[in-house]
């Protein structure tokens, strides 16, 4: 089958045998946002020499803005409930392929109301391995992902907007002014993990980012990696009673940084690539579904 | 004499007679970062009908992208140190004019940094009027901040990000995609102010507004409102302990929105409309350093 992670900003593609793994992969900038063709053109070309008739995708392409809006499945979700909630396309959608998209999910608990998509396809790869205890794993990114399991399921989550703050502030904001492109700094990094520990809270920590620079206080080359602190700092400060260990999964530059920042916080961490694991949930989907390729 | 408030993104001038009344005042759009010619030729152009020689100017103008820098002035600060800290340009600035720029503030309490550059002088023109008790003063905008005054001096102060963020996230992030134009909503404001308060943080809680877009919770016309009751709320949460009543200083729609936060989280607030307080300051230190129109 194909497995596909199909966001706002990139598109992956994987090629996996019948035992699900990764024999071949790809991977272009056009996401759902940015798709500047129809999504069938774009899906079309991209798996042109792969013959496998069983597609099945996750992530922004599911969504309003996407090809097909998929319900949302609530939690607590099992890996079977989330499986049911794959939504065929019409066979017309694309000659020759059977195409599903996984459902995104939404979590209620406690009178909040949270959602991911794509993130829970990462989570399914993991699940199986996870154990029963009670676990939490942590998605960084864009928007940061903080998920409870428990006994196979997906208990609840929630959503943290470091990543996008993160850019925000750089690109567009006073405090992106003074800063110059540079090597992550260590020290500057761990500078904003304990400034983001005081009562004076976010808002306010934010603006020594601009005072660091304008007397010179952090090498302007260093205020990116002072501000990820900060942010980071932020997002982990304020988890949930009780969390005192960590599985980060993602891209290894940031699950490294987080795991830095759980270090100096007295989290325990444990780090897992996560390239291929929304590919491998996406197979686990399907098999429980009982679709093959 | 005439006084200026030079900031970022607007220049206003204000015509004062010998007892500091405002008779006439300005306004455009060349700000300090917007300025599309030299600051000679907007300031000639701007006070061409006005023949008062004394300017005297506060605000980016004396910033280090401004006309000239000029040194920060530290806390705890009187009004004739502020005085004292005026920088006259160069006689040949403009012919014709005297022209002093007022010194920013910097505060260095408790190993933060902060600083302002333009408050001051809107402070300085309340200050006479305060009496000797500590007062916390408010000054909601872009770069929020709260001062704290004790005996006729600014003590210390602190800026928040609030606005700045505000329209960061209303213009540039996922979060503004779902926003719709509509007048202000002050049950969704108000809802934002208390959603401010868990210790999930704000990186948690301004995801809400993504999901109160999508499931329809609050209308696509409210988001805005409730954003900006998170971000207020969040702000003046983590004011410093001790702090049971504001005066607010400022534009009237903004300073009503704090007014009204204060309420609902047991903070006492008086309003003083903020519009004038800078040229009366000005005149206040033009007069203590004896300068004469």
């Amino acid at each position: 089958m194909i497995a596909v992670d199909w966001g706002g900003s990139s598109f992956r593609a994987f090629r996996l045998d019948a035992a699900g793994q990764v024999i071949a992969q790809r991977r272009c900038d056009q996401g759902v946002l940015s798709c500047r063709s129809g999504f069938d053109q774009v899906l079309a070309q991209q798996l042109a020499d792969w013959d496998e008739p069983l597609v099945v995708m996750a992530g922004m392409i599911g969504s309003r803005q996407g090809w097909r809006e998929t319900p949302y499945v609530d939690c607590p979700a099992s890996l079977a409930q989330i499986a049911g909630g794959l939504q065929p396309l019409p066979a017309c959608a694309l000659p020759g392929r059977e195409i599903w998209i996984a459902p995104g999910l939404r979590s209620t608990v406690a009178g909040r109301c949270d959602v991911m998509r794509g993130e829970e396809t990462q989570v399914a790869g993991l699940l199986p391995d996870l154990g029963d205890a009670v676990q939490w794993i942590c998605l960084p990114g864009t928007h940061s992902k903080l998920v409870q399991i428990e006994q196979g399921c997906i208990v609840d989550f929630s959503t943290a907007m470091t990543g996008e703050l993160f850019q925000l502030l750089r690109e567009h904001s006073l405090l992106g002014r003074l800063m110059q492109p540079g090597q992550p700094d260590e020290a500057a990094f761990d500078r904003g993990l304990d400034d983001s520990a005081g009562s004076d809270g976010l808002l306010r920590q934010l603006f020594a980012v601009r005072t660091h620079g304008l007397f010179a206080t952090l090498p302007a080359a260093s205020l990116a990696s002072y501000l990820s602190g900060l942010l980071i700092g932020s997002e982990l400060r304020s988890r949930p009673d009780g969390v005192t260990q960590l599985l980060l999964v993602g891209a290894d530059t940031l699950t490294a940084a987080y795991a830095r920042a759980c270090a100096r916080l007295g989290i325990g961490a444990s780090t897992c690539h996560g390239e291929e694991s929304a590919a491998q949930g996406l197979y686990r989907l399907a098999r429980i579904r009982g679709l093959r390729g």
